[in-house]
């Protein structure tokens, strides 16, 4: 499974939105936030993203489905510094049988500093066997 | 700039090696290393290359020339878990005019657990404006 | 320098309280937040303290004042795990002529789950010379 | 349980020594390594501390015993920086009944940039409960 979607800089392309105050933890000796630390900005509004429709992802994992990256490209376009407060857009590009595609943009007032694109397989959490999306899934992709 | 290259899994694709052992702190709830962690291991891997060449990051550093990450692809074939060794073995894939991309493949025991591409930038440390590409970078490229 | 601070485990006994969500990127194997996760907590708290009081971390770095971390104790009391919601609670606990003591406390629903104490030396960005704590810190200490 | 511990600067005070390579993602934007990523460092000398006594980490696990952190006592006494070579110097302090607590010093080219103590309980790995700590734990504590 190969990332397939071409994550727009323009926030207004994008479903859901997720701020995130820039730590002093995540900057490196370039003066600016190391390019892993965008990872985990994309994680937490992936997690706000479900929450808003009703699937916390806690209880995604109670009910035996993880959803785990299989695939992550991130292109940073200007840097990030401490203390910026970054609106993190996520939209559900496309869901497929067993896999599930996010668009990322990450901006600070408007103006973009990232996009990013993660893949997801959907699996049983034991045994991490492939599962069907599920439905709830699909209709965010489709917007319905 | 847009990576282009598609890392192989075969280890021997590749002109360097790197070991490093996965910390309990990169694990994560699944029980295996989380996705983020992965990029440090690429950076500790590329770093180590360029100290073999004979131009350790530092001194890059030093004579005023940075290498920013502008892209990162990076694809989980396999989970890795806590207290594996992990071989990074890297390739310069390609020197453009003001932009290098590497490449990347992630193995435990031979077995294939991840590949990665990084592009970067190829800037001043001061202004952060684009500069030639060394020439010994080119070398790397062409395996001359 | 040593800590001298007992941080409290009543959340009422502090001054400001700054809530994090646990992130999956900080969870580990054993199911809970590595411990190491709780310092960059510590750090959010701090820095919107600051600003709180009309001194953001960020126009302190441009006047020439750094706080480095020359200490720190943590007390883990019970895990926190993903998601978790996690008051933080911090008070200015001692300043002495070149250094600050800030307690904290780490609570979820009112429950304590980890104390700590962080020591700070106050220096010139530049060149890492002590200097003496502005007098709002102390202010914030004596709590006039 | 509270460290008693005063961890030594001399590092001839310690049992055994790991060596960790600084990385770049563990600098932040004061040009040093952040506070936080020194735990990490100690947990990786714990690590190859106990798999060099023959008690790997994993093996310990997997018998079903864990050993949390449940206090940290970190002193930072020079900075660290990037691609700084950093003795990690352990030695097992006491051993209780159901806890342990381990001394550190970090030193470069002889040089102590900082010590550490962390103390740990002893408990099952599923429920958690304190168990007796193993017997080779406190032959390392006494040295015989």
């Amino acid at each position: 499974m190969r990332a397939t979607f071409d994550a727009p800089t323009d926030p207004n392309a994008y479903r859901f939105c997720h701020q995130v105050r820039v730590r002093f933890a995540e900057t490196d000796a370039m003066g600016v936030v190391h390019h892993a630390a965008y990872l985990p900005y994309l994680e937490s509004a992936r997690v706000e993203y479900l929450r808003s429709v009703g699937h916390p992802y806690v209880e995604l994992r109670r009910s035996g489905i993880e959803l785990p990256v299989v695939e992550v490209v991130t292109r940073y376009l200007q840097p990030l510094v401490f203390d910026d407060l970054v609106d993190v857009h996520v939209v559900v590009a496309g869901v497929r049988a067993a896999t599930v595609e996010l668009g990322y943009c990450l901006a600070v007032d408007g103006a973009p500093k990232a996009t990013a694109v993660t893949v997801h397989a959907v699996v049983t959490g034991g045994s991490g066997r492939p599962v069907r999306s599920p439905r709830w899934l699909h209709e965010l992709a489709t917007g319905s």
